[in-house]
């Protein structure tokens, strides 16, 4: 339930499907216009009304890097996990300060420190663009039906969002190109560290207790959010309430799940299960294995690697759930029984007529280009800057439609911040992620595939890393900025090794994404855009989109889960962790819980789980309890949640939220922040 | 197709199982009293005699580290791939004298060096047991069925070979249990290493090219056996003659294959498919990286990781291989069809019952312990011979017939010599892989499984291995004779804390393969046995037993397959590695050829392909032409071969094997052994 699970979730889940089976008590991850209050209201006796709906919406926070949040104060003050501001953490530290290890607990404000490439953003509007989209779409298929759709997408964002200093404007698609909306954000660029604690709090138990319960960790962290170098006023927010859930009580998880793929095909499910994730799997643990023994050379390696190897040890934590779930039979069985059904009761309707069969075909085609177009390019920011360098140049030379994704007018100033934000660069991580993924490329491709010969040429996966690495200036924000502003001609004229060596890519790139978007997008969205119609024909108005990275509330309730014939109780304690510490990593206390142990109320409430519907992206989350109010952080799932990509099982599944009642103790006692406690409390 | 593919598999093949559908054309690993002549001859229009079937069996060559290899002159001499015998030249290397690097041409016999706990047999004679084992067998169930089994075998291999020096006896299961034969074989225990290209020759193209074809790999070497300080006389030898194969011409490849899985009922693969097999892609892939790290450190490391690193990467393309053929829908749809085929000719026979019931039932408890038996003892030399001295020091106070495998009397000189000869022990690369191996046990069983907590007690994964490693006295073989001499009393008394360690895990152990053999081993042993009768019943008497690394003859031809529709050429010449040469490694030509480029024939036939139904096992196995000859050294298969474990296709499958005209050529022109090149022509 981590940044990077999100991320990495989108190499191998290149569309989102829609959903064929009607929802499940507690299941769904709703879009703010389509709250199934009715329903709520059949299982609950309550539901919220409309008032506390944009309340909650208001105060809801979208991180860039892959995460979800809240604001928690009026002056800006961010509710997040310490998971999601690691990356930013280790960005800041040095070999003498280092903030992932001590955590980041600062005397008052003017000491809170700017995240490099982070973006906080909140949704102001929703508006319905459908008939607008499929207009532009209308009568196309193949490749002109995806220029049509993009460039009316970019003209729809360009036009919505002129102030792009505060504003973002994204078209989203649901129920897998059903329906089409824009996202208009206000965002705020400026986003700086308030408060962290120790990393062996906030990740006690480490990757072996990753997506298991029960669990003791501190994943809390405090943002805030600035504009001209002040805190900025946040009327919306929510209101803390530092106290234990209680069992059975309504809570509602409101963030942006990353990705789900609920309502594959079996087609689609075949192909996951068959190629792309055992892929995954092989790969990532190569990879995982390399950062462990690369990193085992030195404390400093320790450090730089340690926000790496978290990302990928999450990752592969996800595809194993996947794993497990594509080759459960049980529950395998019961996605293909909701196909059928929805089949036949299809069956006969010319207007939705055999979208199953369409993207089988589109499916087929996929499989013969997957591997060229999974190992296009090789893995790296050093690689990535330069690859953005290269694209950005060519883009800004076109009309805003005709560009590609990332590069239209309204997308451009994130990329530009992600490219220009002074970020550490290491040298042994940039080599060691080059090396591994371009070996990778000629084990999948095979020595002799021509674009083997294109990313290797006569030289070694080993051999071109190191020379790339070690001659390239870009780990350099000043040159970065010179090449961005010098455009096409300073690309051109570069003769910096990577931006060299991305150029000699983009051509072969570019023709994949051509060749993917013909053969793949183009029928798949039209596919699914009739699978939406049918879902809705059969089941009606109430059916939630698969998750996008956009905004979404889910609903459930604290309870526990039967494991092995007993029931898993709801929460742990503080004193949970001084028993389960046992003096070697990761099963050491964080530092400052050793030295506060007599001041620590043990009784406090730790960790807790409820029935609520999250995934990858819902990390930071505020848990919002009936009143409003944020009860706790969500920051994990249990390990029957892992096959939540493909289906929902209320029985099993459960969030993990680290709750306030810990986070105000750590507040009070362990990492004291008198000022942030009164912020808190303030009405 | 390398040595360690074979050792690994054994992890995830417990039991080997018998076939369910008639041979194809080419198909099978047949036992020499079964070979198939008739079905052979209405195919080629000649077959094999029993004259010339005795006098191949009688120089094919058996190496216990897991390969195959063949007699090549009446002085010893003995033909294999030079991936049979890396292990000894790493072993014998020094930082100042490179064996893998540089090769190895001694300048006459006196420099031939031995090999550490390397082992040469040949079948000398096979006896048909099977109504003795299952006598002792009979009206028995769970652990006393395998208690009574195990005892007769003991006692069997015991009585047959009473002189332990010169003699081995083993009883082989066949067909799952359908038959039981007892092998005697002529044993040499100490084997020299007589020449060795350079890696590089050998092994150019590395793990790219592994499982690939076209080759240009060097990949043999001779061994010769020594008694009492000189060469052994083998009058029962191959004749060498190296000339090209020829297209279409017959060939039989004679060695033995390990294991294969051809006839798992479907619910044994689905068990591989769903559980076995990702682990172990997983975990594998993650030792991958963890030694490619950690070897890139020093050049020492390089050295000393590369042989552990060959046998991973060699294990992972096989179970990657195995993973494509296990979510093939037409693969396995084949299979399944296969058993359904058997189960409607057997139903009704009630005899035969339902085996394949039992097996579902008994894969069903296999899987509530399987993660536990996985993991329930780290990797490494030191934990193995720890606990070998533990187990052996309890085993030899029982009699012979109580006795685990491995530690009965014919089985304990194999043993002890394996656990006595001196070989170089790398701290660096035991603490790697108990970290990983225990680290692992945690991450699938959980922290809180007790058998984590057996297997760390309150240490990390990091800690204990590196306390167990850097204290033991086990390295030196003089402290393991000392324990191994002293028996129980020594190891009781014993503070070495890797015995110490031993000690604790032995009894968990111990109950494990216990709960094995009652919940899996018996029933299955049993339903397999009626498996054999079904099929028997159904399909006539001409079946191959699945491989169990015993001696086995596969008749074939010199041929290509389509492959993009494009039929691949039988053969490539020396003169296409200088082609292929990119200066980069793995493509970097080894020392020799370029010095010699002017004077090697370029011409001459270098590796070739044919039909013949291999598997890891068979690495070394000499290809035998119609008259007797040895023609060429069996060393991998084509990546179609890779689903050869679950069964054969003839269409695609392919034995690659390096030429006795390559390897002549490297003897005259490329690493000059005149005496070895008279030795070999001499009648």
């Amino acid at each position: 339930m981590k940044t990077k699970a999100l991320l990495l979730a989108a190499i191998a889940a290149p569309f989102a499907a829609l959903a064929t089976a009607p929802a499940q008590a507690d299941e769904g991850m709703w879009t703010f216009d389509q709250f199934p209050a009715e329903q709520m209201r059949a299982d609950y006796g309550w539901a919220p009304d409309q008032a506390w709906l944009d309340r909650v919406r208001a105060s809801a926070v979208r991180l860039t890097g892959g995460c979800s949040a809240s604001f928690v104060s009026a002056e800006g003050l961010i509710l997040t996990n310490h998971h999601c501001v690691v990356g930013c953490l280790a960005n800041l530290s040095t070999g003498d300060d280092d903030l992932v290890a001590n955590g980041f607990n600062p005397a008052d404000r003017t000491e809170e420190r700017k995240c490099p490439g982070q973006q906080a953003e909140v949704v102001t509007k929703i508006t319905d663009v459908t008939a607008d989209i499929k207009g532009a779409m209308k009568g196309l298929d193949g490749e002109a039906l995806v220029k049509a759709r993009d460039a009316r997408v970019a003209a729809i964002e360009s036009e919505n969002c002129s102030d792009r200093e505060t504003t973002r404007c994204q078209v989203v698609t649901l129920y897998g190109g059903g329906q089409y909306k824009l996202y208009q954000y206000r965002k705020y660029s400026d986003v700086r560290i308030a408060w962290a604690p120790e990393f062996q709090a906030a990740f006690f138990g480490g990757d072996p207790d990753n997506f298991n319960y029960p669990r003791y960790a501190l994943d809390a962290a405090f943002l805030r959010a600035y504009e001209n170098g002040k805190p900025v006023t946040t009327k919306s927010h929510l209101k803390w309430n530092p106290r234990a859930p209680k069992d059975g009580e309504a809570t509602f998880v409101v963030g942006n799940p990353g990705s789900t793929q609920r309502m594959l095909t079996q087609s689609q499910l075949a192909f996951q299960r068959e190629v792309a994730v055992p892929i995954t799997l092989t790969t990532l643990s190569e990879l995982r294995g390399r950062l462990i023994s690369a990193m085992d050379v030195s404390p400093e390696r320790e450090r730089e690697g340690g926000d790496t190897l978290f990302g990928v040890e999450n990752s592969l934590k996800v595809y194993i759930g996947r794993t497990k779930a594509l080759n459960d039979p049980d529950f395998m069985g019961k996605l293909a029984a909701a196909e059928t059904e929805l089949r036949a009761k299809s069956a006969g309707n010319a207007e939705i007529g055999d979208p199953w069969s369409a993207i089988e075909s589109a499916v087929d085609d996929y499989r013969d280009m997957y591997l060229a177009a999974r190992f296009d390019q090789p893995s790296g920011d050093l690689y990535r800057y330069a690859s953005a360098l290269v694209r950005a140049a060519a883009e800004r030379t076109k009309p805003n439609g005709e560009r590609l994704r990332g590069y239209t007018d309204s997308d451009l100033p994130l990329t530009e911040k992600r490219l220009l934000d002074a970020q550490p660069v290491h040298p042994w991580l940039e080599e060691l992620r080059m090396e591994w993924s371009l070996s990778k490329a000629r084990e999948y491709l095979g020595a002799d595939h021509p674009q083997t010969k294109l990313l290797l040429g006569k030289e070694s996966p080993e051999g071109l890393a190191e020379r790339l690495v070690s001659e390239t200036k870009l780990a350099d924000p000043a040159v970065r900025k010179a090449l961005w502003d010098g455009g096409q001609a300073a690309i051109e004229a570069s003769t910096d090794p990577m931006i060299v060596y991305a150029r000699r890519l983009d051509a072969n790139a570019r023709a994949l994404q051509k060749r993917f978007d013909t053969v793949y997008d183009a029928p798949v969205t039209a596919a699914q855009a009739k699978l939406a119609d049918a879902r809705f024909a059969a089941y009606g108005d109430s059916q939630y989109p698969d998750a996008t990275f956009t905004l979404r509330i889910s609903y459930g309730k604290v309870a526990g889960w039967m494991e092995n014939g007993e029931m898993v109780p709801t929460r742990t304690t503080m004193g949970g962790a001084f028993e389960r510490a046992t003096g070697a990593q990761p099963f050491v206390l964080a530092k400052a819980y050793s030295a506060n142990e007599a001041k620590i109320d043990k009784a406090t409430t730790y960790d807790f789980i409820s029935t609520n519907d999250i995934i990858g992206g819902n990390s930071g989350s505020p848990v919002i309890d009936r009143a409003g109010s944020v009860i706790g952080a969500a920051f994990d799932g249990n390990i029957h949640s892992l096959g939540g990509n493909y289906g929902y099982d209320g029985n099993l599944n459960r969030t993990v939220s680290v709750s306030t009642a810990a986070i105000q103790e750590a507040l009070e006692t362990i990492y004291p922040a008198p000022g942030l406690v009164k912020e808190l409390a303030a009405k």
